[in-house]
């Protein structure tokens, strides 16, 4: 099938369809806080790969036309997690896209632990076996569809030593990190090769 | 294990970590063409979504210290083509990553074959079976590292009926596409679940 009309199509047939086409997703919980100390857990499948060094993870976000916690709490204070789904926990994870009101937060209704760990500001999940501190470093408006992409440095990395092989390369998958397609499908992995560096 | 002095790692540890860490990469080969019809094909991993309506996709382009192929004939034509890497041409799609002297294409030195489609300015790989035709919409240069993110709309989207569901949901699992991890493992994958819109 070639599809070229993609206004004439449904809204939730087009989201879907066109959702699912960028590839596979990856599947991580952002959690922040704010000035308050009221914390927030949201699903991201648009976390990204920027740089290595400096180590620059970016994601992006959808319009501010409804409130997005996330957003401001990065902005009021500056710090965010990015934590790895994994198996054991994708259907708690995809509860964080529910709508909440904010009595409890994320965490308590979703059934997955908040953690403060070495000092840094924002919330991690326990359940999480990677896991991330990142610093906000900036942000570009996307002008054709108002969204923005945040850029952020890694500051800590949290990951088991037996996942870090001799080389640097974290093997993801046998930690158990999931992947995601369109906004609702998560998958296992197995790996069909590690090729070496390209040559002719 | 906790690490937070990055800059203190071996350059190439640090690649392997980083790009390992942000989770599981969309795999595309991504075709273009210069004014003189010489095209070029090399492997992103760094496809996102952007949008649904309009359709947008943004892929993440390295700083332009050495000659990009890919970015310059983009700015020449204003179009270019997002094709998936399955599981039968992970191997000739990764070879695009090496040097190639420019008396051939990489489409030829790799194996793969360009593919004119429906009147589209740049070529598709014959061999994807779920491909896209992009037109440049916008640019955005990350001051933290000069890389630069790239967002193009979806002009006409090739995948066979097959693979698209009812709802417009395209299960990319069963058209074979690939995730990748770090720059050089390629990974196929097993649906957990396809969970319902989340309500608590």
């Amino acid at each position: 099938m070639l599809i070229t009309e993609f206004e004439e199509l449904d809204k939730r047939y087009r989201a879907n369809l066109i959702n699912s086409v960028s590839g596979f997703k990856s599947a991580n919980l952002i959690g922040s806080i704010n000035q308050k100390r009221e914390v927030n857990l949201a699903v991201f499948n648009s976390v990204v790969h920027i740089g290595a060094n400096p180590p620059l993870l970016g994601f992006v976000m959808r319009p501010l036309t409804v409130p997005r916690h996330t957003y401001d709490n990065i902005k009021e204070t500056g710090y965010y997690t990015i934590n790895h789904i994994n198996k054991d926990i994708y259907k708690q994870a995809h509860l964080t896209s529910a709508k909440y009101n904010k009595e409890a937060s994320e965490f308590e209704q979703c059934g997955l632990t908040r953690q403060f760990l070495s000092g840094f500001k924002a919330p991690f999940v326990e359940e999480s076996i990677i896991k991330m501190g990142i610093k906000y470093v900036e942000e570009h408006h996307i002008t054709a569809n108002d969204t923005k992409l945040i850029i952020g440095e890694i500051e800590l990395l949290v990951c088991p030593d037996a996942y870090i092989k001799e080389d640097g390369y974290v093997n993801i998958e046998e930690a158990g990190t999931v992947a995601i397609t369109n906004l609702d499908a998560y998958h296992k992995t197995e790996m069909l090769d590690r090729l070496p560096y390209a040559k002719l």
